[in-house]
C-alpha cells in the first residue's frame, strides 16, 4: 500500500497549480475514471466486493481502488472512487446497480409530495462511508498527489432521481421542466443544498479539489440549461465560494455537451477554478471563449486510447499545441476511460503528457 | 389511397419556397420519423410486413408508411421511408435488424482487402426498391406536397460498416481515422460516390428535396469532422451542384450534435441549401452564424412532444421567435421522434407552427 513520497515531488502541486493558473514544470494530468474497469486489479478487487455499490460503500475497498491506478501510472492526482448517485440513495431513493447494467432507483421520484419530503443528508451521518473513503485516502496518499472529491450537479441528480434509472433523454426530467417548473426548482434547490454540503464535508475530510459533474446538463437546450442546471451550479459555486473551509478549495464544474455560443462563458462566471471540456470542443477555440478566467480540464477524445501509441503520441502533442503556451491546463481526457482499454496505452498517454507538455 | 389536391394548396410550394429562402403564408413543418412508431397504423403496417427490412424494402409498404401521418397531420412535406443503411446493405454487408435491437451487417468491413473491394451500386439496380418507392410515393402524394429523399452521410455510414452495428462510441471507426487515415480516406471517397448516385438516382424517380443525415459526426472532435466527415459532405454536395438532374434540388445537411465555432459555418458552404440544426443550439445563435448563406431546419426537442399541449404550444412560439422574421426556416424537431409520443401531440405541434408562424 506503501507508496513512495518525497518532498520536492513536482506531483505534490502540478495539478493545484495549474487550476490556480500558475506556471509548472509540465502540465498535470488526471483522467476521469481512471479506477476502473480497464484495470486487472479493479477487477479483481471489485469482484472480491461483490458488487459495485459494496466496493463504492466500503472505504478501504473504495481506497484500494482509488490508489490502484497511481501504482501504475505516473498521475497527478488521485480521485475518490464513488458514484455520483451517493445524494439520492442517501436521501432514501434505493439505488442499486443490476450485474451489467446502470443505476437503479426503487423509490423514483414520482410526485410533488415525493420532492416536498426530500431531507439535505448530513453527510457525517448518511454519507459517512464517503467521508471515512476521503480521510482514509488521504491518509494513504501521505501528499503525494492531491485527493479530488465530487459529486453529481442538481440537475443531472434530478434527472435520476426523476427517471429511476439511466434514460437516452431523461424525458421525465424534461417533462417536469415543461409542466411543473415550480416543482423542478424546488427539487434543484434541495439538491443545490444537498451538493454543497456533501462537497463542504469532503473538503473538511480532506478533498483537497472538489469536481461536479453535470453528466446530462447537454441533454438540455440552452435557455433550458441556463434555467435547470447553470443556475444551480452557480449555487453551488457561490456557496462554496461563501464558506471559510471551501473558499479556497478549487472547483471545476463539467457540464458534458455544453458548448453553445455564451454557454462556456457563463460558466466560467459561476466562480468556479477551471472548467472540464469534453472532446467535441476544440481546446483552442475553449481558451480564446473563457479567455483567463479559469482553467481548463480536458478534453482528448477517449477513444483515442484505442490507437496505436504513436498516435496517441501524436493526439497528445497536437491538443498541447492547441491550448498554448499559457499555464492553466489540466490535461484529461474529454469523458472516462472505457473498459476496453489497454493500461499499457494510459501509460504511453501520461508520459507523453508530461513529455510534450514541458514547460521549460 | 386518395388525398385531396388542390392545386393552390399552399402546402404544395411551402417547403420548397422556405429552403429557397423565399417568403410563405407561414412556417412549413415536418417532423424526422414523422412515418414511425408512435403511430397505431405504421405499427399495423409493420406488423403486417412481419419485419422491418421487408417494411422498408417492398415499395407499397413503404409508400403506406409514408403517406400515414400526411393523413393524420398538416405536415408540408413527405419523407421516403426507409434506412439509412441501405446503402452498405447494396453493398453485400448483409443488413439486418435483431427484434428491439438496432442494426447489423453480417458482413462488417474487416481489413483493407474488404474496402478496396467495394464497388459504388447501381441505384436503378440493386436499390431499385427504393426508386420504385420513390416513384410510387410521388405518384400517390400528385403534387399535395414534395418528396423529401434522403441519405446516411460517407462518414456515418462509414461508422455502421466499420462497426458492424451501432455503437455508442464507434470506435472502429475512430481507430481507423488514428491508426490508418489512408483506408479510412478510401473508404470514404467511395462512399461519398455511392451516397452521390444514390441521391442523384432518387431525384431522377422524383425526390424534390434531399437530405443528408450525418448522425454520427458529433462523435468528431472539430478536426477530426473536418477531415473524415466535413470533406465528404461537400464532395457529395458539389457533385449534385454539378449535374443538371440534381443542380436546383434544394439539399439540406444534418449533422448532428456538430456545433462548434467555425463549424455550422463550414457546413453552410458546402453548397447545400439548408442546414438542419439539433435541438442543443439556439436557433437565433444558428441563424446569426450562417447569415443568409442558407435555410435552417429544426430545432425543437423531440422530448417536448412529451409535454401537455399548452407547453408545447408555448415552445413552438419561443422557437418562431428565436428565428426571428426573414423567411428560411422549416421548422421540425432537432432529432426524430420517440416511440412514446402520443399522436395528439404531433397534431397539436404542427398546428401551432402554422398558427404561430402566420408571416402576413
Amino acid at each position: 500500500m506503501a507508496l513512495p513520497v518525497a518532498t520536492d515531488d513536482p506531483r505534490r502541486t502540478r495539478l493545484l497549480r495549474a487550476l490556480h493558473r500558475q506556471p509548472t514544470d509540465t502540465r498535470p494530468v488526471w483522467l476521469m475514471r481512471q479506477a476502473g474497469r480497464y484495470l486487472p486489479e479493479y477487477r479483481a478487487t471489485r469482484a472480491q466486493a461483490g458488487s459495485f455499490l459494496t466496493l463504492a460503500q466500503t472505504p478501504e475497498l473504495a481506497c484500494e481502488v482509488t490508489l490502484q491506478p497511481l501504482r501504475r501510472f505516473d498521475l497527478d492526482a488521485a480521485i475518490l472512487f464513488s458514484d455520483i448517485l451517493t445524494i439520492p440513495d442517501a436521501m432514501g431513493l434505493g439505488l442499486s446497480f443490476a450485474e451489467g447494467e446502470g443505476p437503479r432507483f426503487a423509490n423514483p421520484l414520482r410526485s410533488a409530495a415525493d420532492i416536498a419530503r426530500l431531507a439535505v443528508p448530513d453527510p457525517e451521518q448518511e454519507l459517512r462511508y464517503v467521508m471515512d473513503a476521503v480521510r482514509l485516502i488521504r491518509r494513504e496518499l501521505d501528499g503525494r498527489v492531491p485527493l479530488i472529491g465530487f459529486s453529481g450537479s442538481p440537475w443531472t441528480l434530478a434527472c435520476y432521481m426523476l427517471e429511476g434509472s439511466g434514460s437516452r433523454d431523461f424525458a421525465r426530467a424534461k417533462t417536469m421542466a415543461w409542466n411543473d417548473p415550480s416543482i423542478l426548482h424546488q427539487l434543484l434547490e434541495t439538491l443545490a443544498r444537498a451538493v454543497a454540503a456533501y462537497l463542504t464535508a469532503q473538503a473538511a475530510a480532506g478533498a483537497q479539489v472538489l469536481m461536479v459533474f453535470d453528466t446530462w446538463g447537454g441533454l438540455l437546450a440552452p435557455a433550458m440549461f441556463a434555467e435547470f442546471s447553470l443556475r444551480y451550479l452557480a449555487t453551488v459555486a457561490s456557496t462554496l465560494r461563501s464558506q471559510s473551509i471551501t473558499r479556497d478549495v478549487p472547483l471545476i464544474l463539467f457540464a458534458k455537451g455544453v458548448h453553445g455560443t455564451g454557454q462556456l462563458e457563463s460558466l466560467a462566471q459561476t466562480g468556479c477554478t477551471a472548467l472540464g471540456i469534453d472532446w467535441t470542443i476544440d481546446m483552442a477555440d475553449a481558451r480564446a471563449r473563457v479567455g483567463d478566467r479559469v482553467a481548463l480540464q480536458g478534453n482528448l477524445d477517449p477513444a483515442t486510447l484505442r490507437a496505436r501509441t504513436d498516435a496517441i503520441d501524436r493526439e497528445v502533442a497536437t491538443l498541447l499545441a492547441a491550448f498554448g503556451p499559457q499555464p492553466g491546463l489540466v490535461f484529461n481526457l474529454g469523458h472516462g476511460i472505457t473498459p476496453d482499454i489497454d493500461p499499457e496505452h494510459v501509460s504511453a498517454l501520461v508520459e507523453a503528457v508530461h513529455r510534450h507538455g514541458r514547460q521549460d
